[in-house]
Formats: structure tokens, C-alpha cells, sequence
């Protein structure tokens, strides 16, 4: 499971517009490529953060088939005028304290995904299982008066600089807004050590992501 | 609510003058089309930081319409030139500790708008509302003791990486450092885990904050 | 009360010298224009810091004027190819400890000027007013026994990122030294939260603090 | 032992394809000068990390020789366009707290190398020595529990940053990420300051560690 | 007392070999004109870093005169494609804690000097003088049991970001690192703040650490 995001060099935009359109094309086509077998998803984060433009959430069951969708994607034009300024590898398992943890994450179903890394204290792993348990079912019910909003959490330990991904979909920032709120007051929250940055992720079709970057359209026949 | 800090390249200021005029009516163009129908307000920040030359608070109730603004932005000349180092996104709510809360940013009326992000300690949260609540009234309390500075707090939980944004209007810079100075000996105080960066924020018209950026002449017909 | 501190692009000294002889002009311009009026200290920091070559110390009653210098200085030739790494706005107030203080930065009369925003632990402020009082006379009772060294300390609470600028002024650099060692065994010492970057900076005028950017000679009619 | 992480600059990607050939040829030649009595191993992170896309894992007995591969390192083309944004500098000592640790690593045999920069708290080495001993034991024994995962630990104090780099051998993510999820719930988890940035690093040739760079075919007789 | 660590722009390697050799004679001729009088010592890290590539220490009673020096420096053709992302100033005094500290740095005479910048907590400095005093007669005497290693504590109080700057002169780098891992468990160790970055440094002459940046030979005449 891996997130990367991206952003473009402004210098990206003062290309011809021609140009540019063959740049988002390479970039589609191996998309598209790896979105054959695999989940893929894309969103923009133009306008709701300044330091990425762009989000693909892929997923696959070997690593090196994200290592290949990663070369691939460097060699289009858009990757020859970008940074990736965050990224997350992590893998789903199940979840120690719910048997409702999903270890796929849906395609594309709702118009938001929120996401950030988290990492919690030492002091939260120093507490037994059960103490960790017991904390967690409040947490967990509090997330049940949402039921729009869909949690997916993937695990991060040892590989990438983070425990867990956290991403929430819904369709409704404002409900996610009062959720994350409520949440600060539950006792797990205490052992929150990290949980930036946070990311209000646009879903998109990879085309539309792509064509947020510069507003210019994209040809029909790769939509 | 969105709050987006931008940063020219100093290179920007080497172009011509004409070409710096076409980005400029580009990016005042943008603005004017968005201003029909919500809030948007400009203000220069050359002189009161380093790392910042501009800032656009802009409001809408949906998203969208947001991202759809940074988009257009981002065809401008001024964007092909200009990064984004600070951006702030924030929702407006009801307040749980007071009702004089205004949930919309008035239209310009002072000529300074200073701006945080803001984030509380988990510990201030592990408090009982009712203690809360206690706290915040002597916060309140000195704050209307400066009846001419204007506060506006919205909400960032789970959408960015603060929880909160903090902005107050005013006239008086004077008056504001002294109220601020005073609210560091408050108990609500040592709850604070984070309150920077702290921008000084010029308001001014979008042309003018353009003209600001590099004292050309922006044309009558735009102003 | 504006510290802006300014480091040029290495680009820059691979210009012709004539162009550099131009920008050191219009920066010097600049200045020299505000100076008619207005407190402006040039200082270079070539030598002492690597993150900063140049810095300008300047005062006005009003905070548009400051904008306005800023303003204009970003139109010299020397701004089209340098960033502003660190930036203090401040404001002079009496002081809550001492009457001793001056709400003036006199005109240059030491060789060097040490800088350093300056934010005290929350914990500070919830002592009363009292105990601050006491504990702060121990602190001001060691600095006057360095009586060529002088302080002058502004308020940045809610204006920037510090609550304080703190600037000593000396021609003794081992004096100052001395002094501030002996400061971290008081009492006050152990409420500070943050003291750096701490500036060494070189008293000049503005045109051997540009001189000092490339070495190159800068016109007589001009200094 | 040396682990050094390279990214190349973006606009490497834009030069002609047989530019970038001769680049990797002049690296890999280094590499294999260097790889004739010494261990030299590659790794790509294309695909795990965002900000580094190449890893060289090196050792000598004398640091005179790691400087000068880097030195004819820096003479390719590929380090003309290239920034080392993590960098590494160990030893190699016998452990303190078990007799199975390796001085040398191996020559590669898995798919996958776990890399961190490791710092304990102040706390722990106020321990006394068998309490340390003590403590280290658990860590060891659950070690033991997953055979099929390699340990290599270096040591940097004084020589670098860290105080160890951590390197972790296994043809298995998920069994690793389940040995560090528990590895959190042991005693001397508590006294951990710090274990990122976590690098998955991807066993490769050089070679094929540099194709995946541009995902360009390198000549048969390199290989 | 100055320690200048230097980085070159990748894009200066890519620059023709005789344009660098001038860069390289212009650096080592303001190097040499200072060393005349004053002690300059050249140190390479190449290879032991990946954010610096060479370092310059140096010393004068008089900071005019190292202020002098970075300005001729800046016109170096080097130092038009470098920066310098590690600057400390420091100051040398006489010990309070022992009286066979040394005020010189003696010219070279061992191949690697290790060193950082040094903040003790405030804790510390709230210990009484005969309590400090004590204490560091535990980290003396362990110092005292590596007779090869040489200290060098420089004073940067006021002056500069951190409070000393440390720098352990010796030929046997597996020494060095074993004294500074047995310095942890010392009483002193527990109020350290920070001692990093820790810096590898490869004595050499001027003409030799220029060479490592490019592997090009520099002109007989100048060595």
C-alpha cells in the first residue's frame, strides 16, 4: 500500500501547453497500466494544501510491483518536473482491537479521503493488552455514531517513518470536522505522539487530478 | 476557509515589466471572478516576513469551489513563479465556549490581520468540558477588554495540521501585542502547544497586494 | 522595528561587476532614502553566519513604512537574486522590570550587535507577577556589571513568531560572551524556551555591508 | 561501513538517453573498482521513499578508502545531478549484549534491507550495565522468534548523528513489520529517542539499482 | 575561532575541468594569504557526509580579520557555487572545570578531528559550581584514559546557535568512538541537550580537500 505525493515545479506550468498534455498522457498511460490488476486511486490537493498537488493511493500484494508502477511513472514527463514531498509505504493487516478493519481499500466511493501518518508514545505500548483494548473500544464507538465515514488504517512498523496510515472517507468534511474533535477528548488520544501532517485528499479520476495541475484538457481518448 | 500564503521567486522580479503586468492581471483576474459571490481578501505581507510576500483568505461553503479557485490561480503567471510555503485549511462552526462567534469573515474593515495556527496539548483535552469552559471564560473576558480587535477562530480538525486558525483584525498593532502579552499569563495559556508561525498580515486590495510584490503600476482598468 | 536578514543567491557574484556595482546601487538607494527620517542600521554577517550575508536593522512609528521600504527594496537588483532567510518585526514598549530601558535603538556606536529572538516557557507566565518581578532583578543586576554592553529588547507578542528581540550592542565580543555564560546560572535562565539563532552581526554602513557581498569596490558618489 | 542514499535531481530525467547511459556506466565502473576487495551492496528505494532513490551500503577497514570512492563517486555524472540527502558513517564492534552479532555484513541474500539511524534516551545509559543486560535479553530473545530475519548492528558514536545504524535482512515485509509492531511492547522500546527516518531498501545490482533510475536499458558488457 | 563547512552546487562538477582549477587556485590563494599570520586548517568530508564537502577551521584574535576572509572567499569561483550549511563561531577561554585546556588548535598533526556543536540543558546550569565541578571530573578522568585523543573546547555563548563547539583530534577513529559511547554512562552525559550534527572530518591540506571535490589534480605551483 503506498501513498505518494506529489508536486509539480512551478516551472512545470511555463511549458507549452502541448507539452504538457504529453507530460499528463505518459503519466495516465502508467496508471492506467498498473490500475489494470490493481487498485489505484487518485486525488488532487490543489487548494487544500500548498505543498502537493497531487495523491496516488495504490496497492498491490508485492512490493515490487509498486517498486515497477514507480519506475515507470518517473519516466513520464510530469515526474521529470516533480518532487514526491511525502510518502507512505504501509501494508493492511488485521486489526488487534476490531474485527471490522478492512484489508482492501474500497475504490473510489466518496468525494473526500483524509489522511495522515500516525505514530503513538512509548508509553501506549507499555500498557498490557488489555489496557490497550479497553481504551481503543471508546475510540472505536465514538467512530460508530459516523457511520458515513469509512475508516481504512494500514501498518507501517519498520518500513517507512510512521506506525500507521490512517485515511477516512466521507463525503462530508464538516461530520469528519466534529468526529476528529470529539475524538481529542477520548483517552487514546493521550497517546497520540504524531498524527501530521494531515492531508484533505480530492478524489479524481487520475485524468481530473492530472488536468487540476494546469487546467488545461486532457484529450478525450485517454478520459 | 482557506488562508494561502504565497512566496514569489526572487527570479519573478527579473522579468520585464510587461510580462510581470499580464501575470499580475491574470492572477487579479482569477480573483475577481471568485469575489463574485464569496469572500476573498487580499493582503500583503512584504516587510512582515521574510518567507511570505502575499496572503488570499477566501470562503466558500463547499470545497469545491476552493480548489476550483487554486486551479485558475495556479494558470496565472504569478503561480508559474510563486510557491506556496503556508496554507491553512479551516471550516467555520458554532463555539463551544462562547456565542458571540462569528461564523463568516467580515469584509475588510481593518488594516491589520494577524494570523496563527493553532494547536492545544492533549492534556487540555483530558480536562472536563465544565473545567474548560472555566478557563476559556477568562480568556473571553480579556478579550473584551479590546473591543476594537476582532477575533475569528475556525476549525482545522482532521482536515489540515492544525486544529485551529486564529486571526484578529485590528487597527492598532500596539494594542493587539498588549493583549497578546497579557493572554500569556491566562490558564488557558499553558494548554497551548502551538501558536506559530504568527503572520502580520497588511490588508489591502488584490491589485495593491500585486503592486506590492515588485512597485510596478498595475493598470486602471483592473483596479 | 524590522531585523531582516538577507543572503544572496551564490549566482549572483557570477554576474558582471558592473550589474552587481547597479543592484549594490539600488539597494543602497533604497536606504539611503528611508535613512532621511527613519532609524536604518546596516550590519553584514559575512564571516559569522552561514545562512545570512546582510542585515538591516530599521525603525518607524508607523508599520507601513517599514512594508513601504520593503517594498522598494525588493525593486534593487540585489533583491531580484536574494532571499530572506530570517525576518524579527518587533515593537518598543517600556518594560514591566527595569526603567532603564530604551524604546530607542540609538544610531551605531559599537562594533557589534548581537541578535536573538527570544520566547519564554509558559511556566513563566503562570508565576505571579511578583515572583517575576523578583527573579527578573537578578538578571538585570548581572548585566550591570558589563556596563559597555547594551541591551535593547522589542515585543513581537501576536506580531511574529518570538514574544521578544533581544540586541545587545558591545565592542568586546569575549565581554559579551562572558556575560551571557554567567546569565544561564540565574533563575531566570531556566524559563527560557528558545534563544536561537543568535546573531553575531558586523556594525557597517550600508555600503561596506554590501561591499562585503563580493568585494568589489562601490562607487565614492555613493557612499 | 558506509550508507549512502542518493537522489537524483529531477531534470537528470530530461537529458538524452545516452547521456544518462554514459552517467550510470561511469558510476557502476566506480562501484565495481570499489566492489574488488570490498563489500559493496545496492539498493533501490524507487517506489518505498519519496526523497532518495538509490542506496550504496559500503565498508572497508579504512575510511580513507570510503572517501575515495565517494571522491571518484563525485567524478560521475549521475553525482553531477545528484544530492546525498541521508548519510551514514558507522563501525562495526562486537555487541555488548550477545555474541551472535556479525562484524561483517553479507554479501547480499535477501530481497529486502530495513535501514534506520538509531539514538537511545540519556536514561538508558544511566542504567546500570546488567540492568541494560537484563533488558536487551527480551529484545534479543523475541528476535530469535523470526530466524529468518537478519540483524546488523553498526555503531556512530562520535562519527556521526546517530549513535547506531540499524540494518534488518529478510525476504519478508510482513514478518519484519510484525517483529517490529512487537518489538514496541518490550521494555527497551521505552528508552528508544529516536528510529527514523525508516528506509525499505530493495536489493538490486547496481545495475539494475541505477536502471531503475530511468527505467533505461544499461549496456550488456556493464552488467 | 571559525568552523565553515562548505557544499558545493553539484552543477559546478559539470562545469570544464580548467574553469574549476581556477576556482580551486582562487580558493586556495585566500586561503593561503591568511594562513599567513593566522592558523587555517582544511579538512575533507567527502565521504563521510552527504550535506557538506569540505571544511575550513580557522582562527584570528580579531574577528575583523575571519569576517576578512569569508569576504575574499565569496569571490573564489568556488564559493560562487557553494553554500555553506554549517557555520559555528566560538571563542576560546580557559576552562573552569580543568586547567589543561588549550586556548590554540595546534596545526595538524592527527588524520581526523570529530566535531560538534554542544547545549547543555538548563538543568545544568542550575547545579551549583562545585556540583559541575564534580561532575565533570568523571568525564575528565575518562577523557584522561586516551592519551591520543586531543579536546578542543571552543565558547560560543551569545555568538552563535550552540554553547561550545567540540572538536576530538585523533588518528584512530575506533578509539574515539568507544570513548564516546563510554561517555554516556557518565553523570555529565544526562545534561546534555544536543551534540549534533557530529561531523567526520578528514584533515588534509587546502589543495588536497579541493582536489577531493572533483577529483581533478591541482596545478604543482599552488601546492
Amino acid at each position: 500500500m503506498k501513498y505518494t505525493f506529489i508536486k509539480l515545479d512551478p516551472a512545470w506550468r511555463r511549458l507549452e501547453a502541448h507539452v504538457r498534455l504529453d507530460h499528463k498522457r505518459e503519466f495516465a498511460a502508467a496508471c492506467a497500466d498498473f490500475a489494470d490488476g490493481h487498485l489505484l486511486r487518485a486525488f488532487s490537493t490543489v487548494g487544500t494544501r500548498g505543498d502537493t498537488d497531487l495523491m496516488l493511493l495504490t496497492q498491490a500484494r508485492n512490493l515490487g510491483r509498486i517498486h515497477e508502477l514507480h519506475v515507470v511513472l518517473a519516466q513520464s514527463g510530469i515526474m521529470k518536473w516533480a518532487s514526491v514531498p511525502y510518502s507512505y509505504l504501509a501494508m493492511t493487516k488485521p486489526s488487534e482491537y476490531s474485527d471490522e478493519s478492512r484489508l482492501e481499500v474500497r475504490p473510489a466511493h466518496a468525494k473526500y479521503l483524509f489522511v495522515y501518518p500516525f505514530v503513538k508514545t512509548r508509553a501506549w505500548y507499555a500498557l498490557d493488552a488489555k489496557e490497550r483494548w479497553r481504551i481503543m473500544q471508546e475510540h472505536i464507538k465514538l467512530g460508530r455514531e459516523y457511520p458515513d465515514i469509512d475508516l481504512n488504517t494500514s501498518y507501517s512498523f519498520g518500513l517507512d517513518d510512521q506506525e500507521f496510515v490512517v485515511a477516512f472517507e466521507t463525503d462530508d468534511p464538516a461530520s469528519f470536522l466534529d468526529l476528529v474533535q470529539r475524538l481529542r477528548t477520548t483517552e487514546s488520544s493521550l497517546y497520540t505522539l504524531r498524527d501530521t501532517p494531515t492531508f484533505t485528499c480530492i478524489s479524481a479520476s487520475v485524468e481530473r487530478a492530472l488536468t487540476a495541475l494546469d487546467g488545461e484538457p486532457i484529450a478525450a481518448e485517454v478520459v
